[in-house]
């Protein structure tokens, strides 16, 4: 997998689900559609008067998930932000030329509610559960550094093999120390929680 | 629609989106289906390693996604909490016995990593993009106070029509004051940019 089948994929299933964290600090999902994607950003339109935009304006922050047909979830996280005025309305234009149904959620010069987001920093997640073992990787839209999650197992690993028998998806490997396969990893943290000598760390 | 065929959509999709918040308050999303419904509650399963877990555990407010084929969005906002140690294993068991390919994932004793966490009350809203003018409505499940959100017109209202012109559902209703027919309403707010007398106010 790579990024650009990712945003392809990301782009061929159309609806996505966004979320942001609203005033209060809570989540807040929504779909959105109204996206159109470039190489190397995606630019989307939503109302000035949504909560989604007010959101958007006040912290940026926004996670996109993506499920594919073949039961692939891939997962954007960046910093959204308004596009420059002189821009506006040709982003717009693009996307209701795209998709002509957007017509009759804002018809004519009602469109002109509109606002226009750019997203061009993000980092990219795939995973597939429906191979096995699982599989995940991360990839990096534009010049951000990617921040791993899981765990690790350290140097203090005495090799017991405790990990190992309690992974469910087998993606612990012999060694000194003994290493998760990243790719594999559930990150549900069953060796964790089961290492008799507090070797593994999460990332 | 009602809140009951709301619930059993989101069963029959079976994949929803799950988003909360992370400990820098950025917005986490990702796909959950291990859910089990029951007709006032939504019980499901993650690992006690995983982010998610964690986030659900520190603040538990969630909202959960569902877009349905019929291009019909159920969105459900409430609180999450830990089930009982001596309920746990029954959910679990309920889940992994509906859906068997979960066993591919958590096999055998692996499963054990595993947490229920429950959700009975909440705010579940309805929006169907797909008819004209568009629909929502708003539910609540268990003992909660509906949250209304979007725009209404207050009796500063002149009836000078602006908001009739500008609104893109047609969804605003002559009378002292002009009223917004909330279940078309987009939250768009042009209606409120719009009026020269500033008489409309966000909820």
């Amino acid at each position: 997998m790579d990024l650009n089948t990712c945003l392809r994929k990301m782009e061929l299933v159309g609806v996505l689900a966004f979320a942001t964290v609203d005033e209060e600090g809570a989540p807040q999902i929504r779909n959105i559609s109204a996206i159109y994607y470039e190489p190397d950003a995606l630019y989307f339109f939503t109302a000035r008067g949504k909560n989604f935009c007010k959101e958007l304006l006040a912290d940026g922050r926004v996670q996109i998930l993506c499920y594919t047909r073949y039961k692939e979830m891939i997962r954007l996280s960046g910093k959204a932000y308004a596009v420059d005025e002189d821009e506006q309305i040709k982003w717009r234009d693009r996307i209701f030329q795209e998709q002509p149904n957007l017509e009759n959620v804002y018809p004519k010069d009602t469109k002109e509610i509109g606002i226009i987001f750019c997203i061009d920093h993000a980092q990219v997640e795939y995973f597939n559960l429906g191979v096995n073992p699982i599989f995940r990787e991360t990839y990096a839209l534009g010049n951000v550094i990617v921040k791993e999650k899981g765990y690790d197992i350290t140097d203090k690993c005495v090799g017991c093999k405790k990990c190992q028998t309690v992974c469910p998806q087998k993606c612990i490997t012999e060694g000194k120390p003994f290493v998760i396969q990243q790719e594999h990893c559930l990150h549900c943290g069953s060796c964790y929680e089961h290492c008799p000598v507090k070797a593994i760390e999460r990332r």
